[in-house]
């Protein structure tokens, strides 16, 4: 737990991450991951799709164009009612989200009282497709992933035969024209999401929506997030979308205060039966908008009754860089040594590390050690683990300092002694106990190995 | 080798890639990667990251925002130049690429020789940042990844110390509003770029540009294309970008012909050179856009004669899509088999098949053997290989069938035989040579294992 500051000037300082066009002064609510920030959040990203995908039989990936049809966001209800209140301060013209105002009467840069009546500002990027530009033309960046996930349903399920319960998972880009983007990057404009859809007979959703919740609150806290710091709000009646039977927000305790990181929907059969044709056959459950243009029906047919029915849905939808700010968050330490001083540590959980191994030469030009690193680094890369740095500073404290700062949970030292011992030993050290012992250079990757086994 | 119609046939029938938006008629120009699709994409894009950043130490990874600063496309030029020319037909109103016609006197969709002079248009997709509309907040998605690299030129430096020569290494989207969007997933209007800038000094340019040649096509070799596949093309200096002092066209020949999977670039120091702040006192070579509006400078010291100087840039440049095509492409068989059928099996290269090992159990409701499928699964999951598939079709011929023509290069298969007899031998059976073996269950991870670290 730290200062939202702490984490800007290490991010920014050490290559996690950079503001989006800051040599042109910057664009407000975009952020760029630079060499270690890339790592991380491919990392966590990674760790999501391996437990969503690869560790399940019942969940299939996708990875949908970025922008969107606009009839799917017509009938998805987003073209109409993705928006939110506006206020324009018609002294200074600063633009403010209603809800957000400190004080709903005075606008919140010039103090003025002479603001407009709130008004809704549909949040979508909106762009034009081909030569054209025309009302026809227009596409809309998404908002969410989740609606490429409801139109390819048939596809998925022709494709896999996959059979109800099960899911539909998938990572990537997603874009809201934000009023004001703030805390870093929590509420930005440009983000990723990690969604999957799961789909089950109505009569189990209930049930569904509990298992999801414990997955959830699991996997986050394998990203090393404490429980204590995340709390579960079941979304009041009265706060829900209107499709929706049933929300768990998760709440994490950010620096800027308790904020969602994630949210798990119970959103019955709202979704497909929006996008499906035929929808007056189908018995749909919640109020759809009425869809003559969908060429696809999205329903299975009960193995009991042999009836058609369009599946209920539940969806655990998590912000990559929401996830990626809360990880640094509670990795940060900052640990008094025996000898007084400090040492600013990420002690990210492993598989999170952006470098698993720092290979340290004790000096940068004793071709023999560097040759050793390298042939070192080379059995290392053989293990998949990610990236291995050859840390060629020659300067073995400030590697400890910069590797201790980024998280990296092992430096493999060669020095002297392992040109002259028996054995060749090297130094390997533990970023979080300091410890430091010696390995004989043989045993190496398979010691690394093993560490990242467990 | 094979046409397009049996690849777009394969995609979609086993969940490669779908139209986007076809559920509504199709968006032109954008796909949808489904369930298999999405793994072989992120292989070859993990394949190339490995290659261009793990493996070296004179690399580092980039993951900026897609939607670029206005001011980035106009140092770049894109804003005045990046645009094809545009034709209309004033009778049928259809537009066209004027270089791309089939007659250029008449309307390629009607044959009317009423048709309107060439004039430029803007690829660009446009949109507006923020809650005001105006021509300040006017935004681009990118139409490459590659002016992010430069504008973060200094924030990399300075965060990771990187000395010349090194690299900036970066995978992503780009937008480009083709006029026309066709073969398939060849041109298209969304798609992913694998790019690297190398930075080094001027008179180092020209062996670095054979150097990079040379290593992509390598990189290119071991992702299956058979080098007869390939042209390298030297671009004619009249055919030149402007900045450009020699250009490398790799040309794959897909379907449709040759036609270009990477280009790599000699580009001077255009790039750093345009975005730099205080251009007049870096003796830039290159004719720049002048600048006053950038905060950084884009320089670095020379340590022998310790002057300042803009580096040059060697670009790799690949498509994602393109790639994909390619991989496809070559890996595409139809074997008549000794007993007089036909198979259909994708040779893909193993690092690049989106199922790592299926494993079948002989009966799907046997529960002793669905147990021993599913511990299989549970320890081949360790490895980190990717995709392991619980194949639970009950049908081994099918399943085979199946897996030959998504490329799997592992079938595991439990029977009665693994309940039965010592040592509890699996089957397993590869996909090329079609021989199966036995292996008994306890040295089926070893037996993977070795078989993926070839």
């Amino acid at each position: 737990m730290t200062s939202m500051e702490n984490l800007i000037s290490l991010c920014k300082r050490r290559g996690f991450i950079f503001q989006s066009g800051e040599l042109y002064g910057g664009l407000k609510g975009m952020y760029d991951f630079g060499p270690l920030g890339v790592e991380l959040k491919n990392n966590l990203k990674q760790a999501w799709w391996r437990a969503m995908v690869y560790e399940r039989d019942d969940v299939e990936g996708l990875d949908a164009s970025i922008i969107g049809h606009q009839k799917m966001f017509k009938y998805s209800g987003h073209t109409e009612t993705f928006s939110d209140p506006l206020v324009d301060c018609k002294k200074c013209q600063h633009r403010m989200r209603a809800d957000h105002m400190v004080d709903t009467s005075k606008c919140d840069s010039c103090g003025s009282e002479d603001i407009t009546e709130p008004r809704e500002f549909n949040m979508m990027f909106k762009t034009h497709i081909g030569p054209v530009e025309s009302d026809e033309s227009v596409g809309y960046l998404r908002p969410e992933t989740a609606q490429h996930i409801f139109v390819n349903f048939k596809n998925v399920v022709d494709s896999t035969s996959s059979k109800i319960p099960f899911g539909i998972a998938q990572m990537g880009k997603a874009y809201r024209n934000e009023i004001v983007a703030r805390n870093f990057i929590f509420r930005v404009r440009e983000f990723e999401q990690m969604e999957l859809e799961f789909f089950c007979k109505p009569a189990d959703a209930e049930t569904w929506h509990d298992y999801w919740l414990e997955q959830r609150l699991q996997w986050w806290e394998r990203q090393g997030l404490s429980r204590d710091n995340i709390n579960v709000v079941d979304v009041a009646k009265d706060d829900l979308a209107h499709y929706a039977t049933r929300t768990f927000d998760l709440e994490y305790k950010y620096p800027h205060g308790f904020d969602e990181i994630e949210g798990i929907a119970s959103r019955s059969d709202y979704d497909l039966g929006n996008h499906t044709k035929d929808q007056k056959e189908l018995n749909i459950q919640s109020e759809v908008h009425e869809n003559n243009e969908s060429t696809m029906k999205l329903a299975v047919r009960d193995e009991q009754t042999n009836e058609l029915y369009v599946p209920f849905v539940i969806e655990p939808s998590a912000g990559v860089e929401r996830g990626v700010l809360a990880v640094l968050n509670e990795a940060y330490c900052e640990e008094e040594l025996e000898n007084g001083s400090t040492r600013t540590v990420l002690k990210l959980p492993k598989h999170l590390s952006p470098i698993k191994v720092a290979v340290v030469p004790l000096k940068k030009n004793k071709e023999e050690i560097v040759n050793h690193c390298k042939s070192i680094k080379k059995d290392l890369m053989r293990l998949g683990l990610g990236r291995i740095y050859y840390e060629n500073t020659g300067n073995i404290g400030k590697a400890y300092r910069r590797h201790d700062e980024v998280g990296t949970p092992l430096c493999i030292t060669v020095d002297f002694d392992t040109l002259e011992q028996d054995g060749a030993p090297v130094t390997i050290r533990n970023r979080d106990t300091m410890e430091q012992i010696a390995v004989p250079i043989a045993q190496v990757s398979d010691y690394v190995r093993d560490f990242y086994l467990d």
